[in-house]
């Protein structure tokens, strides 16, 4: 399992580096100077975990006791002033990381809520809630309407990952596969959601 | 008591139901997607309780423990979406439903604060807290100055009505009289401020 | 070590009132009603003790167990209603205490956080945290980009103060003299900062 859990470990960090990205790219789009980009890139990379932990009480929240998570929100700082161009041109390709973190953002905030004994439903929003609350957070802070409600279908690849991680772990007993089938529906259904500009309106109906 | 238990949680599901859609309605105005509606709905619904718990360090937060509240903000943007014109017509008529459930959250938020050994002063505060935070967490979600900081009396009704129940809580053994008394005067102060346009400014004295 | 610790008392109520008058006066700049000036008021001068007990786990939050604070709060609701004209006037007047405030407010900060067993690191974080997210959740509310990311260095002060106050720790056995060299650091280093205009601005080189 050592090894399973180290992999968990290392695309964890590489998540939390690719959404501090995101976030630090947002701070320069604004003008924000090097402490709002310190700011931004921490809340995008780990606003998400932060709500779960307090929605469910887990404190000290986790990137309080782990202090790789803050040093990895410096290196995304120090990556983007540096090498800005070639970030934001290879952004597309970061593509795969940031659908992977959220995959893997989503199971882990799923496993953390049925540890402490809450139900499969919460334990689902609560992955959500890891996943997307992070970006949210970063429009609030930087005063634009949340984007993750206008776009692509980001939060139901969520949402079907977790339903599929869940379900799974009724029926099969290695909790690794039931892990890479979770996140395996997430990178799927959003690559796919990409590629056909899936999007899923809420426009009521006028006529009733 | 049993009777007025179910009484009380059955007005909290409507008030509940009332604010969600209140949220789904923003979300609608600003052609937000699917998700965007159901997490406005949430927000708007849960989120003066969610910041109440959160404070008080009672997590869990409550629509934690019990699905039957997210659920309802479910109802919420099925009902909007099927039903979408009737609801925008009958909003006014749900006012007294709206009226009824700040009043009695503004009660609920302060038994809960009170349970655990605060200050009333501190309670009642708690109790403004769950009646109006939810309005303001959606209007900071959709990118507006918050509604509540402009309008007719709205958290000055659940003051009046909260330091009403926790005086009477000191002269009526009946904690359900003081109940009624505290979510009474709510909903008549309330009343009576829309009908009659009263309002609160806050205008400096320039001449000092 | 009494009159000390009333000594800090004193400071920290200060720099609550001084926080509190900075958030009152946005809210009439906006122009709240009496409700919004509390508000705004409130989440600017203990909104970083807030979020910093969140995250630590320290519940109920400070606040909510020693009323001086909203009172303080109330308090400058009122100054600010009958003495509007000269509060504006004196604001410039006031940054000394503002300036303390916020060196007190990191030290406090980093304290409470060492208290319950967290890294150095976490702990000066929390400080900043303490110190800057009162006026950050400000900015929200009033539907502003938050003024911190483009101003002078603030946060930097804070955390040149922090890091001053940790490393004083292991080398000098009076804590009350690492805590004067930890708020003196932050109020010289912001006071240079303000007369010089330093800023640290967070410009990527286009070029690579």
């Amino acid at each position: 399992m050592i090894e399973v859990d180290h992999f968990i470990y290392a695309v964890d960090i590489i998540g939390t580096l690719v959404f501090a990205i995101s976030g630090v790219l947002t701070a320069i789009d604004k003008k924000f100077d090097f402490v709002g980009a310190i700011v931004i890139g921490t809340v995008t990379a780990i606003g998400g975990g932060t709500i779960r932990d307090l929605l469910i009480g887990s404190t000290p929240v986790g990137w309080l006791q782990d202090t790789n998570y803050l040093l990895t929100v410096f290196a995304a700082v120090l990556i983007c002033y540096f090498f800005h161009k070639p970030v934001r041109r290879w952004r597309k390709g970061m593509f795969i990381f940031d659908t992977v973190g959220i995959g893997l953002f989503t199971i882990l905030g799923i496993q953390k809520t049925l540890a402490i004994g809450l139900a499969p439903t919460i334990a689902i929003t609560m992955g959500i809630v890891t996943a997307v609350f992070g970006g949210i957070l970063r429009d609030i802070l930087t005063n634009r309407d949340p984007l993750i409600f206008r776009k692509e279908i980001y939060a139901t690849a969520c949402l079907a990952g977790g339903i599929i991680y869940v379900v799974s772990l009724q029926y099969i007993s290695n909790p690794n596969l039931c892990m890479s089938l979770g996140v395996g529906a997430v990178i799927m259904i959003r690559a796919l959601s990409v590629k056909f500009h899936w999007s899923i309106p809420y426009s009521p109906r006028e006529w009733v």
